[in-house]
């Protein structure tokens, strides 16, 4: 059992931010300095009128496109951005930032305190996607760009966009969110919080203090990571994927360990996910997500009342992780506030992950919304 | 930490079976001799015409009814079984068995291998549905019951239901099998396959040798419960019951800790579960469900043809673990084998749980199949 270390060299760029004015925090905290880690596709414009932000999931960092330098495999949405493809970075200038808390670079419980010179470990606070959304707007200031073309994101992702959306509409020309609910729910909050106790039950938590120590709840995240893996994919994909088809056998096993294709599969996902994250961010991103709130009082229309963004709303139907239902309230809140927006829900069997996964009349709509946003915006057709 | 120690006088009666004839079991091997504890209520009738077998599910036990000797709660179906009831124990001469492989007072891993005087542990062979069903079986010999007026049983009661009409169809009058399945999906392998991980990681697991050393991996087990619990219920009725509310605070608790009731709740189920189950027969029982496959090449009329048996089948439409698709499964079958059968899908928001629960169109219809079936076989009214 090793633990999960950032990598000493993340990819793409990184930035200490917040050392004159620290960060303020939902909690009521600060945090400053603190490094954010991000990376760039594409050229920015000299009017710096093509920027795009995709904002990552639960689980993604910033490496949205191109081979991921620690895992060695393509990047989260690497489908999706690249020359010439959907979200064209021969036309735009596309910018992902790993999210604070997160573990690949920037401020988080494995990472390097720059104002101690230690690591935060157990020091780290608490945030929320209020608190992620400020450190990107940092970013952008730092950056000096003064509004986005358009942020993109699904699931944690989609939080961030309405969080933009709610808190920095004049910043925002056009956003998608995707996959995606304006609160977390009770399910999804105690799905969360089966995941997180895994990794506090599991011995090496050791308080949130493991890092540096050797060991790490690397057993609890597997479990946490099963479980998620599970909740991210739809029954109906599983019952044609994998039947009840035995792993490298005939007849049952039985023993306590595997015997279904199934089991292998998810075991498999927990494996992998270990390599590259830490448990310690995964208990902050995920209270995060279940702190995820835009509207407390209930009244989300009036959160968003004289945003003047265009949005795309996507849902799919095998989602039963972010129900359809929650993407519905998003539109029917939208259309209250007169916010201009589109509203579609997929045919898809791969549940909530079907967000990354190329669905074709998904692919034609979001294309279509693209480049006719990025001719409202004046941008000219890609090369 | 404590272990879970089986009652010394398990609730009802103990028979020790399968002494001269070890039961044959699925895996090839054999268990013999094995107690298999019961309980019973009402009185059996001269003509041995009115006994009604109840399958418990997984976390259950023989306790269907009255005050649980180790729980000091009511039994699981207490509300459908007593004087005057549904199963009106005046009329009906009830027996409910610990399946082989639990832990109150049957044959399992916590239990007394009555060949050795040992605990079994980790030497107990792991069984199926067909295994616990054809201990019922011997049980029913046993006690001179050729055959059962009904067997009823909701989720692996439901299965063992169906198991019992599959091999021993003359023995069974009638059937009424709640939530369940004709085999398990693989999105219910994997949920059981996170839960036995769970325990697996735990360090106190020691390889299913834990019995007996003061140690056990209850804190796993805590984990799989949780999961399991939350699978149990639907997210509609968490939304009523819970919403997004607190747990006694009015912010949320910036840790990793619990802020909100749901994850309470889920964990207050975790926290009561260990004190009545071991984690042994957790792993051994949810295999068991993962093996069930009535038909496992698909054809699950042939099973079900020349049965003169009435079933009765309900589903719950919040149910997302054992889905109403998967009952009607079981019902085209029934039809295409010319098995009388009555098959109902009930409104309810407490998902796979509501068929322990108070379902007023559910209970006026299963009232009034128990009432038919007992007219049929010639059984006088209630005293």
């Amino acid at each position: 059992m090793t633990e999960f270390s950032p990598p000493k060299t993340p990819p793409g760029h990184v930035l200490i931010l917040g050392d004159a004015t620290p960060l303020p925090l939902d909690s009521g905290g600060h945090l400053g300095p603190f490094p954010l880690a991000y990376s760039t596709y594409g050229t920015m414009n000299a009017a710096k009128s093509n920027v795009i932000l995709i904002a990552h999931a639960l689980t993604g960092d910033q490496v949205v496109s191109g081979t991921h330098p620690v895992t060695k495999r393509p990047g989260w949405w690497d489908r999706m951005v690249g020359p010439g493809r959907i979200i064209d970075t021969n036309r735009f200038f596309v910018i992902c930032a790993n999210v604070i808390g997160g573990c690949m670079g920037s401020a988080g419980p494995a990472a390097i305190n720059p104002a101690t010179g230690q690591l935060w470990s157990a020091d780290f606070p608490f945030i929320t996607i209020g608190d992620m959304v400020r450190a990107q707007a940092r970013l952008l200031d730092h950056l000096g760009i003064d509004d986005l073309f358009m942020a993109i994101g699904g699931s944690m992702g989609g939080m961030q966009v309405l969080q933009w959306l709610r808190d920095y509409p004049q910043r925002l020309f056009a956003g998608a969110a995707l996959a995606t609910a304006a609160r977390h729910s009770p399910q999804q909050i105690g799905l969360h919080s089966i995941g997180r106790r895994a990794i506090l039950a599991d011995p090496h938590w050791q308080d949130g203090r493991y890092h540096g120590t050797g060991h790490a709840p690397i057993a609890g995240l597997e479990v946490a990571r099963m479980l998620a893996h599970l909740s991210y994919r739809a029954p109906e994909e599983f019952d044609s994927r994998f039947g009840r088809a035995l792993q490298d056998r005939d007849q049952p096993a039985y023993g306590p360990g595997i015997d279904y294709q199934v089991e292998n599969y998810l075991a498999y996902h927990g494996r992998r996910f270990v390599e590259r994250f830490d448990p310690a961010s995964y208990i902050l991103i995920t209270k995060a997500m279940d702190y995820f709130d835009l509207a407390p009082d209930g009244d989300l229309a009036a959160r968003f009342v004289g945003a003047r963004t265009h949005m795309f709303l996507g849902a799919y139907e095998s989602d039963w992780l972010y129900p359809p239902a929650q993407t519905q309230l998003l539109a029917d809140a939208m259309a209250r506030a007169d916010v201009v927006h589109i509203h579609r829900c997929y045919q898809a069997i791969a549940g909530h992950d079907s967000f990354l996964l190329e669905i074709e009349p998904f692919d034609a709509d979001f294309a279509r919304f693209i480049n006719e946003m990025a001719t409202k915006r004046g941008l000219p057709a890609p090369r």
